[in-house]
Parts: structure tokens; sequence; C-alpha cells
């Protein structure tokens, strides 16, 4: 058997996410659907990790084992041909029988994208959040600096997240603008469900000033959801890199 | 009466470009629509000039007359919020009285976006048209010299442009390169039907090695559209800029 690596592009506006479910349909399902067509046999794809309904990947990871003795680059070509144009392969690569694409991932990095203008920029309104009020990169880089770390991010999980170890590390956040677009880059080596979308939140009120950074401080030390910022729309949410 | 200068950026994907006709819904009837209904009266909005249908502008320039008195930054917000989300007006400005969106227009300048790879990057693929061959982009600049400067540009305008005169002066035609993202800035005085999108082919075919220098310079003199490449889509064409 080969175990193939998968680098995956998709723009996540009309996928449940990742993760097959029930409801809606998945960006893995449609992966495996093209993995059956070109290979003959049904495998299972396995993911970094799940993202969100309406979540974005420039650069998810899979792996799935196949018989199929398809040339890399040829499978690569094959896969894409049978994806919509919203999913695609970037990247394959044969990797060692015991690769796991969810088990070996050291780290993840999202981006979250805000368009921080009085009007959206139609041309990046699937792919952003928007925010009305001026934000202060400066102070959004503060309250950024005390989140960084380990830490118990109890305050960050969704109310239903259910996680009873909410501990997690937070290696950096970076905080970028470019024209009238303001991008938040954070890189942890796990996150609990809605972390990304509530800090970007928690950020953003601090930016537009409704937030202190003492606030911030306290916000993190509570342990309770209720205390921390919005939940950001998923539309500005993007995984950029997974480490092994 | 005030005269009100705009500058308009719109996804085309959806419209049946900027001018109104009898078929499909186009920009310049949304843009009056929201006009009337914010300033109570109906208007006619003058376009610095027609985008076909699936064309984008970062930055159509249009003016219209109109006796409201609401302050320029609330009738900008007003109109935004009565517009939908893919056309937004970013500048609002008041003109002198005779000033023509379309007659004072001095230049145009087009860009034209390739996505340069075996694979379509999904978050481009509704603004960029695509080449699989790799492109020599020292050869596309040579080609495009060719072509800069006043010509016949007959070659390429479209079978049924049905211009007599079709003499026109190219200033500049610039080529980037951006990751996988080849850009064609074209600034012209003028344009043909379907002429960036004629020379985009042209010069595309070009670097990719199907047509020599050579060959450029006779399309060029040839003056019949038969000889030049093919009509690039037009989802991968985006008016820029309009100089006053």
């Amino acid at each position: 058997m080969r175990n193939i690596k998968l680098s995956i592009r998709y723009d996540g506006t009309r996928y449940a996410g990742w993760q097959s479910q029930k409801n809606g349909l998945a960006i893995q399902d449609v992966v495996e659907d093209a993995v059956r067509k070109i290979t003959g046999r049904k495998s299972h794809i396995t993911g970094s990790g799940r993202t969100d309904a309406g979540v974005h990947a420039e650069a998810q990871v899979a792996n799935f084992k196949t018989r199929s003795k398809i040339p890399l680059k040829n499978l690569r070509m094959a896969l894409n041909s049978a994806l919509p144009d919203d999913i695609i392969v970037s990247n394959i690569e044969e990797e060692k029988a015991d690769f796991n694409a969810q088990k070996n991932a050291k780290s993840k990095t999202y981006r979250y994208s805000v368009c921080n203008s009085d009007f959206m920029d139609p041309f990046v309104r699937k792919y952003s959040a928007k925010c009305f009020y001026l934000l202060d990169l400066d102070r959004m880089r503060r309250a950024a600096k005390i989140l960084t770390g380990r830490h118990d991010f109890s305050s960050f999980q969704a109310v239903d997240g259910g996680r009873k170890n909410a501990i997690r590390t937070i290696k950096y956040i970076r905080i970028e603008k470019t024209g009238d677009m303001v991008y938040i880059y954070i890189e942890g080596n796990g996150f609990l469900y809605n972390m990304v979308r509530n800090i970007a939140g928690t950020l953003i009120e601090t930016g537009r000033g409704k937030f202190s950074l003492d606030q911030v401080k306290k916000i993190l030390k509570k342990k309770n959801r209720r205390y921390a910022g919005p939940t950001m729309s998923a539309k500005g949410l993007c995984l950029v890199r997974v480490k092994y």
C-alpha cells in the first residue's frame, strides 16, 4: 500500500466543513469521491483536523492509503479533474507507511481576515469579515502578546465545546495590514472549537477600543466564554499551514 | 443641481455588463436604482465606458446629477447600504457642472489576470483565466512592445465590432508576476470591442510559444481579426483605473 499525502486548497463557502457528517456536503466526502473515482477503490482520507462550515484552507493536509500505481503527478492531475473548481490538490507526495496527517501534525497556522473599511470590498467579501471601526493594530498586538504562550483557553472555547482540558499553546499571533485588509495569523499546537474565531473577535474588540488590555488579561483568567469577544464569522477564517 | 462623481468597484460575475440593456441585469441599472432609492428621484448615471458581461472593475468612474442635498459621506454610505454586496461605491466627490465621466475620460487601464499553473487556484477562479503552459514573460514583454503606441488595431477588434476607425493608442502594456499569477496591465486612450481580451490572448499565445515575435508584427499589419490570438474569457478582465 502507498501512503499518499495531499495538500488541499479549498474555498469552503458552500461546504459543511472538512469532516463528513450527516447534514450537508463535507470537503472530505468530495475528496474521497474523487479518490474512489480515480483509483477505483474507496479510501478513507485523514485530514490534519476539522475546519468548520464555511472555513477555507490554503493548505489543508490529508493522507490516504491506496494500492493504485498511478504516478504521483498523474494522480494529482486526475484528482484535480475529478474535483469541483472550489477544491484543488496543490501538492502530492508519497509518505512513509506510518504517516498520519492528523496524529503527526505538530502545529497549525490559521489566518483571520478582516476588511477594515467603511465598505466591504466585493472581491474579498467571501473571504473576510468586516470591521467599520478603525482598528488600532498596536493595541491588537499588545493584546495578542497577552494570549500568546501556554494558557487555559476556556474563555475562548465554544460554549458547547465541552473539552475538559482547555490548555493549549499559541506559538505566535502576528497581525499584518495590507491596504484596508487586516490579517491575524495564529500558530498553535492545537485549537479548541471556535478558539481562533473567538480570539479574533477579542482582538478586534480590543483594536476598536471596546476592551482594554487589562480586560483581555481578565478574560483569559476568567476561563469563561461569556467574557471574551464575539465569535467572528467562518468566512474570514483560513487554515494556511500545517507543520509536521 | 449637483454633479456627483462616483468610483465604483464591482464583481461583474453575475451581471450583463455595465450598460443597461434589454436582456440581463446591468450594473448601471443597479446603481441607478440605488440612487433613485436614496435621493428619491431617477437620475441617469454616465459611466466612463462599458464593461462587458462578466468583466470586473476596481474603479469604474461614473457621474450623475441630483438636486439631493445629502452630504457626500452620508450619500456614499446610503448608496452602499442600498447596493448589493458585489457592487460598492468606494469614493464620492462633487464635480463641476460640466464634468462627464465618459467624455472627459483621458485614458483607461485594464488588468488581465492569468493563473499560470497546472491547477486553478480556487480563490481567484472567478477573477482570472488559466494557462497551464509556463509563460515566458520576457517574450510576452517583447510582444507587448510591438503593440504599444498608435496603431490600427483592426486585428484585435471583435469580428462584429464594426468600428471603421480602429486607430487607437496604447500608452503601455506592463506584465507582472506574483506567485502563479500573471497580470497584464494595458493603458490606452480608448479600446475597441474585445480589444483588451484579444491582445491578452495574443500575448499569452506568444508567451507559451505558439506565436513568434515576427508573427505578432504580422498580426498587427494584417488588420484582420482572424490572425490574432483567442478572445480571453471576461472573468479575467478588470477595469482598474480611469484617468481624467
